[in-house]
Order: C-alpha cells, then structure tokens, then sequence
C-alpha cells in the first residue's frame, strides 16, 4: 500500500496537547497534513462560518507533517482542506484528541465529531477521538497503540459509505485499559442549569453550566464501555431520517 | 385538550420575517413564548455557548406572546428556555420559519433544526420549518394552514421518544401546493469552493462558498418531493449510531 495521506483537525485549537500527540501517532503511519483552528472551539458542533471570513497561516511545529492554522470551526478545517490546501483527497480524516469526552448524545455538540462527520460527508474515511480528561496536561499517550491499529484497521477495512467513528478512550493507565468495545451511543443528556451572575456594571449575565445524566445501563452503551475501563467506538452515521417511523408518521399526517 | 404552551426560535434572529410569521400562526393555536437569537445564527449547527456568557431581555413586539431576546445559539435558546423562562415545560417546541431551505444533509448545518433536535434531546416534541427562499421579504403565509394542521396532528400525536420533524416548503404559491409528504433525507451534499479575496491591506482571505449537489433521485427523498411541489416532512433522530454496522465493525476492530 501507498503511504497514506492523513488529514488531521480538531477543536481545541493547532497547539492543544491533545492534536500534537495525535500528529505524532498519525507522522508513524502515514503523511500528514494539519488544517486546524486557531483558537478553542469546544461545544461549536457542525457550525460552519458563512457571515464572515477566514483566514489561514502555515506555522511551523515540530515533526514532518505541515501544519496550517484556520480562522474557523473544525467542519470549516475540514471543508478549507479540501479545497485549498490538500494536494489530493487524503485517504483518511482523524479529528482529536479531544480534552474531554464525546461519548453518547455530546456527538452532536462536539466540534471533534463534527469535522469527522464532514469529512464522511465528503465521502472520506473519518475518526474522532476523544480522552476522558479535560485537563490541558493530560496523559494521551496511554492509548497510542490502540489509536495507531484502530487507524490502520480502518485504512485496510474501508467503512461503508456514510459512516464514521467516535473513538472514546477512558482515563486509565496503559494496563488498566481493557481492550476496544464497540458500542452505540448510550442514552443520556446534560441536565442544564445556568449559573446566573451580576458584572461590575449591574448587568445580569448566565453561563452554561449542568451535569451529564446517564440513563443508559445497557452492556453496548458507550457510557457503560467506558465505565468498565474499554476504548468506546460508536459508528456514526449522517442520514438523520429515522427510517423505521417514516410509515406511521404518513398515518399521522393524513388529512 | 387545555391550550397548549407553545415555544418558539428559529436562527435567524428574533426580528426575522419568518419567525414573527410563525408566531402568529401559533397564537392561533396555543399559548406562546419566544426565546430566539438577537443575531441571525445561520449555519451554526448544535453549537452551545460555554466559553463565553449569555445576556437576554424581554423586549415588546405585536401580539400576545411573550418574546424574549437571547445572545446566544438556537440550541441555547431552547436550554436557555426550559431551564430559566418558562414557567413549566412546553407542549411543543417550533423552530423557523427559516429564510432558506433546510433539507437533505443541511439538517445537519442548520441552527434552525439543531433547537428541534435540542427539544427533542429533552424529551419534548419539536418542529422546524424552512422556507425555500432566501428573501428577507419571502412570503411565508402561503403554507399557514398546513404548518398549523401539521402542529395540530403532533399535538394529537405524540411522536415517539428521540423523533422530531423537518419540515421544508417549496417556494410556490398556495395554491400550487400539491400536500405534505413524508420523506426521508435525500442523500446530497455541498461542492465546496472558497472564494479567495484579498483586503485593502494586501491579506488574502475566503469566503465559504459553493453549490448544492442532490445524487439522490429517489421518490421519497426530501429534495424530489420539494421538486416535486410538495411539503417535505422528514422524521430526524438523534441516536446516531449506525446500529446496522456494529457487527461488522466489531469484526473490522478484532485484533
């Protein structure tokens, strides 16, 4: 086989610690190119930037891949390499490591997932990957091996069209980690409760605040994988048509 | 059946045409609230607001609702709602009328879909409506009585738990509505390509731009039906999971 070209993003910004480790994962395998955000962009979802504009730098890091910055979301990054700055179409789109989890219903917050998604979109293989640590020193090494074989099994087993991967890796040591499960996305969302406040001016200001709540108990629950100390992969798809209510619904809406 | 409490949004802000529209065509229906955007949110996809804070006031515009300004996303508009607004949880929760079409894959995009898919992550039946026109001045009295017939029959029928609805309407008078159709997402997609610029001060910059590719010719894809002179309703969920390849995948991941 060629070597690969991979096209590597995320959400947290070109200098996280989470996207550097995986460029050095991803620099083992294959050639790559890094197209991502200049600045945090947690919790941006599929958002793409069609009332301003953006702009993009090459900067220089360590390692053999080139890196470029973009003024934009993560779903932008994706979309900008493709049409400006990769030489070919890559033959696979990694997005991470997230600080923090994208397990269960945050698959559609997550701006790591959504440039996965857009890069199935595109018609291309794609992974998120995500660390169950939110802090910015967290460990990602434990987990190289997995990642590395999960990327070289999906380069050798194309998936089908229409369908990406959500890789979640629970915080644990190298030997703690039991293996990969594959799951589906638990049942579970955040219970909101905004955290109201007073600004020096009088002003009255909110920020988004909650807990996550996991209703899902089920053994091929992402949650419950994690829970039990596995690497979580969820096969994402983008055909939203709930198929199965598709007859009924055409009962209910019969005049 | 006591009078309804009916929550509205949409993304293109609280002063747009096709919100103000829908609000009065749910006046007709039931009690309402408005909790939209001070700024249009197009293209903002699922994206929440955690890295900055959230300011809203009540302002006072025609009508019985109540209407209430938020600076924030769709999808925190309807968090922003239920958690800190309304005085009990909504019957239904409504979303548009959008300027501009959001079928096929642009379910995916549209901040006017994700505060439907937000309701229905909590558990409430939800509604978005698109109007396949892009005009701030676009006509969106011509599809009145089947929005309110279409809100009447989901009142009358819940839908199942993790379901909402797309709803787009072609760009036609009324009479040359030919009905309501039940679809699914066709499968298409954009063609990128950026439009590059240079500033008055010598910076090059790019503007996302693009057309819309549809591949998908079958009878009850979203776009046919639209084409076709239809409204197009397309059942949405949020379990992403591509159940339908686990096996294999688990197969694919065996090491």
């Amino acid at each position: 086989m060629h070597r690969p070209l991979i096209l590597v993003t995320n959400d947290d910004g070109i200098t996280a610690p989470g996207i550097r480790n995986l460029v050095e994962f991803m620099n083992e395998i294959g050639d790559v190119t890094v197209v991502a955000p200049n600045s945090p962009q947690s919790g941006k979802g599929h958002a793409i930037t069609i009332n301003s504009t953006l702009t993009f730098e090459e900067i220089n890091l360590d390692g053999p891949q080139r890196d470029f910055s973009l003024s934009g979301t993560p779903v932008d990054c994706v979309k900008f390499a493709l049409d400006k700055i990769l030489p070919r179409r890559p033959d696979l789109v990694v997005s991470g490591i997230n600080h923090g989890a994208n397990s269960s219903i945050n698959v559609i917050y997550s701006g790591t997932m959504s440039a996965a998604v857009e890069a199935g979109v595109e018609g291309l293989p794609a992974i998120g990957f995500s660390l169950l640590d939110f802090s910015w020193d967290a460990d990602f090494t434990q987990a190289k091996d997995h990642i590395q074989s999960i990327v070289k099994k999906v380069l050798e087993n194309p998936m089908p069209k229409g369908i990406v991967l959500n890789v979640n890796i629970p915080k644990l040591e190298k030997e703690q980690i039991k293996g990969i499960r594959v799951c589906k996305q638990a049942d579970a969302k955040w219970e909101e409760s905004f955290d109201q406040r007073v600004n020096p001016h009088g002003k009255t200001y909110f920020w988004l605040s909650g807990y996550f709540n996991n209703m899902d108990t089920s053994p091929d629950a992402d949650e419950v994988a994690l829970a039990d100390g596995y690497i979580s992969v969820v096969p994402v798809k983008f055909d939203l048509t709930a198929h199965e209510y598709m007859n009924e619904l055409s009962e209910v809406l019969k005049f």
